[in-house]
């Protein structure tokens, strides 16, 4: 067996490269929603091209948790963040899938006029983006408060999400010439809601970790198992 | 240490466990369509108290799993095992909160004329099923030609959405009054395409843990690492 600071050091670098994957991922977003709102689509481009490294950063994390736990053998707590950290990595990558869609999109939509000043979808960007950053604070430093903060966050976003829907749906209905355009932005912003629902999902594994809480489920309070 | 018996025992009832959950969400999906396509909506109904059911198979096999990872300290095979069991049932889950989300739908374009004959949307639906089905005896059986028939058969699907989803911007143009309804409809369809890629993800991550090859990303072959 190896020392304890030898694990411990292990586990820094995870976390380190944890972030490192999360900053990808927020930077891809940010790029694939400046893309849409500046229409340059030249931005949409940085989009794809980070994708890779998005993947590659999701096989290198998995690979270092299936060797500590291979290897180090850890129990209880550090058992419950390897296992946690190679979901989040799944969540992270298809993140990353869903600012590749977004830019997919922007790319189409700024090849048309743009049917309305983009005010919302930003806005939905901005939170979005602080709760990857945010949930990634939350799992590494084992705050389920600050979990807790991402959760809330979420309603904030299918709030947006639902007006702008209402909002394009009157525009379709007033003129059907908008409907491409509008369905687009619909798809932008579902593409935005499943990024936060993602950052949940991992909010949630957080509370869980911490609290041994399923708020998920609405589940009673259980025991943590180690 | 266990018996190796012992241990058997007990991965064979992880396996049994991830059976039963896996036809808990087929039954979901299955309900929640026919509750469409019947415009029966105590159909949708079953799904909505299904979804527990499946809330608590997800917690119970992640304990299954650190339970065995901390007690029996698997390596290789086994422990790339029971690492994706713990990915493979929040992909479970989710595709359950999508079954619910197309019961929500449907409960919705129950209440008002149907617009179209529905025809690939049960279609959608039953290829869906089968690459839930199938995912889950490639990934106990380490089947990885059944695997890539799974990843296969998300391109028939995400025709199929391309299909439908043009059909209904057609209905949409011409009739606004359909406008509301097509809506619902592309979001049934894109929940769908939603569990195709969940069974798609499950797939190549028996793809990976057979081969050591990562069609997911597109990257070159790599040794396996246990």
């Amino acid at each position: 067996m190896v020392t304890e600071t030898q694990f411990q050091k292990e586990l820094e670098e995870l976390k380190e490269n944890l972030f490192r994957m999360a900053s990808l991922v927020e930077g891809a977003i940010r790029d694939a929603v400046q893309s849409l709102v500046k229409r340059d689509s030249s931005l949409a481009q940085k989009t794809f091209d980070g994708e890779e490294h998005i993947n590659k950063a999701e096989i290198m994390i998995d690979e270092m948790c299936l060797r500590l736990l291979a290897l180090r053998q850890p129990v209880a707590v550090d058992l419950r963040f390897i296992t946690s950290a190679m979901k989040i990595v799944t969540d992270l990558e298809r993140m990353g899938d869903q600012a590749v869609n977004i830019a997919e999109r922007a790319i189409s939509l700024n090849q048309e006029p743009q049917l309305k000043p983009y005010i919302d979808i930003p806005r939905m960007a901005e939170i979005t983006q602080s709760m990857v950053k945010d949930v990634l604070d939350a799992f590494i430093h084992s705050d389920p408060k600050l979990a807790r903060s991402v959760c809330e966050r979420d309603d904030l976003v299918d709030g947006l999400n639902d007006q702008v829907f209402r909002e394009l749906l009157t525009y379709m209905i007033s003129d059907p010439k908008t409907i491409t355009r509008a369905v687009h932005l619909m798809i932008v912003c579902r593409c935005l809601e499943r990024v936060a629902d993602h950052a949940t999902n991992i909010a949630e594994d957080v509370i869980f970790m911490v609290d041994a809480l399923v708020i998920k489920h609405h589940a009673d309070t259980k025991e943590e198992k180690g």
